[in-house]
């Protein structure tokens, strides 16, 4: 866990507050911004990905983060560091994912460099225009836990691909050109009248609802049977794992006082020790932060 | 000159408005926006540079590119990726010295992941508010060309480096730790009622003077006696060069309708090809755009 030491270190050097969303919300601006890198050999891999499902994931990752913020996604930046075996082709079929990721979303730019493998680095841009932006600190004892989309089917797409098998396409498309979840974003930016918490399942849904508990101090309440998932996943040997440690789905967990017609999968409670913790029809499971971090080094080994 | 070809894939790809300037001008949020990396053994090496000196040039060289636009520098985003033998103590200083080069800049977040060599990735944001903004598009018959501070030394240093010397200390601290012209910048942004045109000089002076000419369909007349430069800087063979190629001083280079008490080296004037017009007291030269760049290429084989 040396990236985590790494960014105490930052934290303590900087001792910004603009830091610890995967938004930083400029007020003065008006405006979101987040940043993220994918590196060949460690975020992704050649042998999976084409040229344009890179650049669709590149996009989409970062817009994602936008949509966890409730801004609307308007503009990204991007760099490119590309090794001396890319050609043209390459280039054209990146950008064309790239765009078609992009929607209405505008490419303002970037950088283009040499190096020794490929490494590419977004930013997004949103508006926080008549919207209310969230924070992973905002969850409220009482508030309603709720998702958007289907939970664990891109970690089964890795898992597919890991295993070179090429079916159920289903789960392995979710893996390689996630959506980012724009409506469900905008729907609950609009509509909600109190401060929320909002996170991206990047690193899957356990760890989206840790962190959410851990930034604001609750227990997080789910119970697993309202999970949304697709059905196919329960072929899979743990596809609970799957679904809370999966990563890579880019949906939606919020906290929400106005759960309209939104999925419900738990509650904001408030105890002593902060975690998660997942009611099964037959027993009840609790998680620390440490627990989930554990878990999720487990998980990404298993995978590696 | 691959990367140059990639971006005219890149553009034709895109086919977005917002490309052309080192920073895009996004109106509707009244905001400019610049990304560029940094990738070691292309960019730099840990031999030459303190881990200090690199988070300072990394901010610099963006907050550089927004003074260039003539927006006012407000936030910095960074995505850093480290290989393993990077250790607690140059995290620490590698953001003390982000944090030094940033004054009242922001820095907002970012991201840190592993890699195999050092990879920075920076994004700086800057407000048009009260501003009137850059293009490089801007240049017209009659304009002044003015510069901000002294050109050459960061070449020079770069020089010094490679030949092992440490002194004159001045050059290589020129090369290691230079400053955006934020002032300066500040000044055009504020002064001029008509359009202007303004660069930095990250990839010398003649670039800047030459892509200009390009993106305007202009002339750049310039008295090489007005230019200013450190008067040791003639202790260097072909010291010239250094001054037109060297790079990396981040000054900037402007061509205004009103010069007020800025230091004026040249005039833009119109012509049937563009390019650049370097007077001497005893003969004039002109360079095209390909002599520029077959320059440029030489001066950094040379080097390198």
């Amino acid at each position: 866990m040396k990236e985590k030491d790494f960014i105490n270190i930052i934290k303590n050097t900087l001792n910004s507050k603009l830091i610890g969303d995967d938004c930083a919300h400029l007020k003065s601006l008006g405006i979101v911004v987040t940043q993220d890198s994918l590196v060949e050999g460690v975020h992704f891999s050649r042998k999976f990905a084409s040229p344009f499902q890179l650049g669709w994931k590149a996009a989409m990752v970062n817009i994602s983060d936008v949509c966890a913020s409730g801004a609307a996604p308007c503009y990204l930046t991007i760099a490119l560091s590309l090794p001396d075996d890319i050609d043209a082709v390459f280039v054209k079929e990146f950008y064309e994912g790239l765009k078609a990721a992009c929607g209405d979303v505008q490419i303002a730019g970037g950088d283009i460099t040499g190096s020794d493998r490929i490494y590419i680095s977004v930013t997004a841009i949103g508006s926080d225009r008549g919207r209310k932006i969230s924070s992973r600190k905002n969850a409220r004892t009482g508030q309603k836990i709720v998702v958007s989309g289907l939970h664990g089917s891109s970690g089964a797409g890795l898992k597919l691909l890991f295993e070179g098998k090429k079916e159920p396409r289903k789960f392995i498309d979710a893996h390689l050109m996630p959506r980012a979840q724009v409506e469900f974003s905008k729907k609950i930016a609009l509509s909600q009248k109190c401060d929320y918490a909002m996170m991206d399942t990047s690193d899957g849904l356990m760890d989206a609802l840790s962190q959410i508990a851990e930034a604001s101090g609750a227990v997080m309440e789910v119970d697993f049977e309202k999970i949304p998932f697709d059905k196919d996943l329960m072929q899979f040997e743990n596809f609970e794992d799957i679904i809370f440690y999966g990563a890579e789905d880019y949906q939606l967990v919020a906290t929400v006082d106005d759960a309209q017609d939104f999925t419900v999968i738990g509650t904001v409670k408030s105890s002593d020790v902060c975690g998660v913790k997942i009611n099964y029809p037959d027993r009840c499971v609790f998680f620390t932060k440490e627990d989930v971090e554990k878990k999720l080094y487990k998980h990404f080994k298993e995978q590696s």
